[in-house]
């Protein structure tokens, strides 16, 4: 009877729904913008989201197998809560609760970055591995870890929190409170902030024209575009930006030698630009490289929808008890 | 009729092997130097140890479950080979073939430091954990991960090279030709050339009169000792080592959350002067440590007998389908 999965990916600014069919392809989606600050305004959004979509499409629940949510910071799949969500100002939140009493369904909850991990091994550029890792460029960086065909959670299912590994000790001052974690150098935020301090250094750059010298508004796109076309300033960002981004990605080479990284995010966005560098990077300084497979380093192929397909794809992988590859 | 398990720790400096009982401790032992730069060497040299260990117990092969070998570098268990091993001088060194001719017994390999962290699992300070870790710092940093309950391979068998994550990048070179490698903040060697660089600069450390003026005989121990007595050039360098092998093990804890980090190798041994401080910035530093149980950072409990433990217990574990925790 049950034919559809339903996902939930809940993000700081939007939460999307969708209906992922027997094909494992999004059937119908919803979106709205989340609600700032509000726990209980934000789990009446999901459940209202969720109802709608029934609704326009006709379906009753007896014809959805499973509800999954992604939602960012650290969550427990175990009790059913996020347990620390920042930018949702959320501690110890007990989703499962609140939604299944309106929706009894069977509930998962996992992080964002695994649920794109997750989505990318079952129907995206990481199938049929057993060793992969999705990194998204945005705001922060995250990642996801399909470790030995498992999702890797760690204990406390709070590990993978690969963006706060610090690669430069003593670095710029973190949201999370370290100094030098990989964010602070491989975020977009963090690209735009070297390109600002750069196009200080020199007045003649086409940095300062790309933004209609108002720097606040330079976008990592037209920084990388600048370096394509030769300016110097844009030119010596983008290799340091793209310099310390592969360090973080040889450190995971060294940490989980997966067989693939797939790369998503805004930024992912420059596809070879960034993947082409990167796997350079890998094939000269991973450790052991010449005696092993190199681990490749590619685009993320599902893009945005990463987080909402994986989100409804965690019952099929929790309940199936799949090892990836 | 089998009771016993056998294990060789091949080392760069000594071999070593040993029968461990079904208490899962070690009966019988014998350990000669590895031979230089001769794979058939140290191959004739394992099979000798092990029949003279036969011979001394007045053992059958039918009365030994399995035997496993502990070696440096990359290996693979599904090959049953050596792939890289620097310190050995060896490239794809066919273990098992070799070895199984003359003993033919249920042959399991793995890397020396996962074979540390299954025995600290199985039966040392680790035991009764889902994730735990287990660094070693002694020539290099090495590591071994228990993650959900299995020990982390990676893909290839040729993950875990957790010494090699770079913690300053830029920093100085490493063996493994990336710069600023943890393992070049944290083994024994670093702190050493830390503490020469220290007392160059301070020509009234107690630092020089510890070694008798030959600052190529500093030991860590005295560097820790000094430090502990008050000396300025020597605390500072102390201080500087724990602040960075801290930044590798708060990167560790972000990436698999374990519930225990165990601190062996020769450093180790400084026990508590090593683990405390390590615990305040885990306690500190780790991401969402509010939120969470905070990883407990310990001392090894089998010092350098994990590994050659791990060597015999692998059978074990492989043949047991164990999931540990």
């Amino acid at each position: 009877m049950a034919r559809y999965q339903m996902g939930v990916d809940l993000g700081g600014t939007n939460t999307r729904v969708a209906l992922v069919d027997e094909e494992l392809k999004i059937r119908r989606r919803l979106q709205e913008r989340t609600p700032k600050n509000d726990g209980q305004q934000i789990i009446n959004t999901i459940i209202r989201l969720c109802k709608e979509l029934l609704q326009q499409e006709g379906l009753s629940l007896e014809e959805i197998s499973s509800l999954g949510v992604a939602a960012p910071g650290i969550v427990d799949n175990g009790r059913g809560i996020v347990v620390y969500a920042n930018n949702l100002n959320w501690v110890n939140a007990p989703l499962r609760e609140t939604i299944t009493r309106e929706l009894p369904l069977p509930f998962y909850l996992d992080n964002d970055a695994n649920a794109a991990a997750l989505a990318e091994a079952l129907v995206g550029v990481n199938q049929g591995l057993q060793d992969s890792i999705v990194i998204t460029l945005g705001t922060g960086v995250g990642g996801g870890v399909i470790s030995q065909g498992k999702l890797l959670h760690g204990g406390y299912q709070a590990g993978g929190e690969l963006g706060h590994m610090v690669i430069i000790a003593g670095g710029p001052l973190c949201t999370c409170g370290r100094r030098g974690c990989w964010e602070t150098y491989s975020s977009a935020p963090a690209l735009q902030r070297m390109a600002r301090a750069a196009a200080q250094e020199d007045s003649s750059s086409g940095l300062w024209t790309a933004c209609g010298n108002n720097l606040e508004q330079l976008t990592p796109k037209q920084v990388f575009l600048l370096a394509e076309q030769g300016d110097k300033a844009a030119s010596s960002v983008i290799e340091r930006y793209l310099a310390l981004l592969a360090t973080g990605i040889v450190n995971l080479v060294g940490i989980f030698k997966p067989e693939q990284i797939a790369i998503g995010g805004g930024i992912g966005g420059q596809g070879e630009r960034i993947t082409q560098p990167l796997q350079q990077a890998v094939n000269l300084e991973s450790y052991g490289a010449k005696y092993l497979p190199n681990t490749k380093v590619v685009s993320t192929a599902l893009g945005g929808d990463s987080g909402l397909i994986g989100a409804a794809l965690l019952g099929k992988y929790y309940e199936g008890g799949i090892t990836l590859g």
